[in-house]
């Protein structure tokens, strides 16, 4: 068992994603924050998805996606998180077992329900997300395998669940489990509205050197170093992580690494559809190059190909098949 | 209660269907009649999707698909099947009243769950359908409101419904209200094996003048008259329904109605993506078409436009505003 069966491990929220699109007008009727994410309950999740168009589902999950974007570029990953035995949770198993991602936490019994995230997806593409996170937050430190996350090359944590008190505590054990097997601990630091709640916690994961991998888009690189300007926030973080990605949506993305620099542009899209996902795609193409020992460079473009991808179309799983995709873009 | 609340009312299987694509070679090593319907037991239902990819839900069901797009059409509508109470059950309601839809039958508690249709997707944008009827199968006759059936304009009805025995009684029921009434009936033939089942019902009713519009593709015209040669079909037909409408496929549809006959190329699409519910939507244009008075030449190239829209995406409810649509195709 202590052969390293897994590239990257990660843990996450186990989200079906409920995604519709709608007017500018219905955000507002209903007060949302545009672009933004809010934690709802279960009686907000039930009045906001009476308001709610005809909506698909498709499996979601910040980690989980990235692990689906991984999968696909051929990283052989594991992911932790907690679904409750229904289903919607019968779906996300389905989903992501489907990539080739193995995925052993046992479903929970009894309420809540499965987590689901309610999309709306306004014309602009952009996504404004409520997330139900039901079962979701009820991860428990037992559903770590400590033998696997020991001997997996990273271990991935989404911000998201740094929120809920169990899974928090199985991610810091997580952590030292995977540093003390001398693996590496990549980050993303999810949302502002996290970093505004935990923003001292991450601060100190950061401090303590147990983050080897950071990502953070640039509002968030705002947030969590208090620097208004991107270059004052950049040099803050650049000296306390080994390895720092930001994303700057249609700006692209910087990559600091080894006293290394690069940048990216992002790359063209015919017509921006929904982007759920993208951050979370972009770090799947990112890693997928780490692993595979890809220049700085490359990896930032193989993130940005995979987020290009993914703003294309409904849902934060690739409809399209990224390794093709990649090869056909880097040549 | 008696003033007609519906332009249509209609009775079909409640059914979210879950979308995944897949190569040729994994119909063929699963065994199933591509671009066919099968039906399903729970068993073989986790089967198959133990072997699908990852996939989506969207609600389906042909009636319902069908509804879906006459309300769209500013149609009045009333939808009558049977979910689970579950959360399939519930998305199923969620996106059929979110378009406008009155759908009020209850819930089923216990087993069988909601009906679900796994829905295979080759690279031709051919469908591939397994369907496990669940609770749909289970609808009773009391679901029905006869007042509003005998008020509505017209009663439209799927065939796929006619195999289990429940919904048939009810089906037949509903027929008796509307006819005695003085309302329309319309039916879709939906499926061979169906018309392989059940053509001696379906030949008695058209025989006996209950089917006032009729909807049957190119292969369904075979069946139910036996006749290989697509005219000699429509001859056989075109004196015992009021109303026919065939539709071809690519090669567009034909409608013959009150001595009338008129014919319509598909509309042109950039790209097959998934033909899934292109009948049900060609039937909501026609119907939208014919409940407004349009001309039966207008009728139909509403039926192509519809069916148009649902063929370049995933799923089989619309995605762009058919309204709108309309409007701009109509001139």
């Amino acid at each position: 068992m202590s052969e390293p069966r897994y590239e990257v491990i990660a843990i996450g929220n186990a989200i079906v994603d409920v995604v519709s699109s709608c007017s500018d007008e219905l955000i507002e009727e209903l007060g949302m924050p545009k672009g933004g994410m809010t934690l709802i309950d279960a009686d907000q999740a039930q009045e906001l998805y009476d308001a709610m168009g005809p909506a698909r589902e498709i499996s979601g999950g910040s980690a989980a996606n990235t692990l689906a974007g991984l999968s696909a570029l051929g990283v052989q990953c594991a992911f932790v998180g907690q679904v409750a035995a229904d289903q919607l949770g019968s779906v996300f198993a389905h989903d992501i077992r489907a990539v080739g991602i193995d995925f052993d936490t046992p479903a929970r019994e009894g309420e809540p329900p499965t987590a689901r995230c309610l999309i709306f997806v306004t014309p602009d593409g952009q996504r404004t997300m409520n997330t139900f996170l039901g079962a979701s937050q009820f991860l428990p430190a037992t559903a770590l395998d400590e033998e696997a996350i020991g001997a997996a090359s990273i271990l991935y944590l989404e911000g998201y669940l740094w929120d809920p008190e169990e899974p928090r505590a199985a991610m810091r054990r997580a952590i030292e489990t995977a540093k003390n097997a001398g693996r590496k601990v990549a980050f993303t630091l999810s949302d502002a509205f996290v970093i505004a709640r935990y923003g001292d916690d991450f601060r100190a994961l950061i401090d303590d050197g147990l983050i080897d991998i950071l990502f953070a888009n640039e509002v968030e690189l705002g947030a969590i170093t208090g620097e208004e300007d991107f270059e004052a926030g950049i040099a803050a973080l650049q000296d306390k992580v080994p390895t720092l990605v930001v994303t700057r949506s249609e700006k692209g993305a910087v990559a600091l690494s080894g006293g290394e620099r690069a940048a990216v542009a992002a790359e063209p899209v015919d017509e921006v559809v929904d982007t759920t996902g993208a951050g979370d795609l972009f770090a799947a193409g990112f890693l997928a190059g780490y692993v595979k020992g890809r220049s700085l460079e490359t990896s930032l473009k193989m993130g940005a190909i995979a987020a290009a991808e993914i703003i294309s179309h409904y849902g934060a799983r690739a409809e399209e098949d990224l390794a093709k995709l990649m090869a056909a873009k880097l040549g």
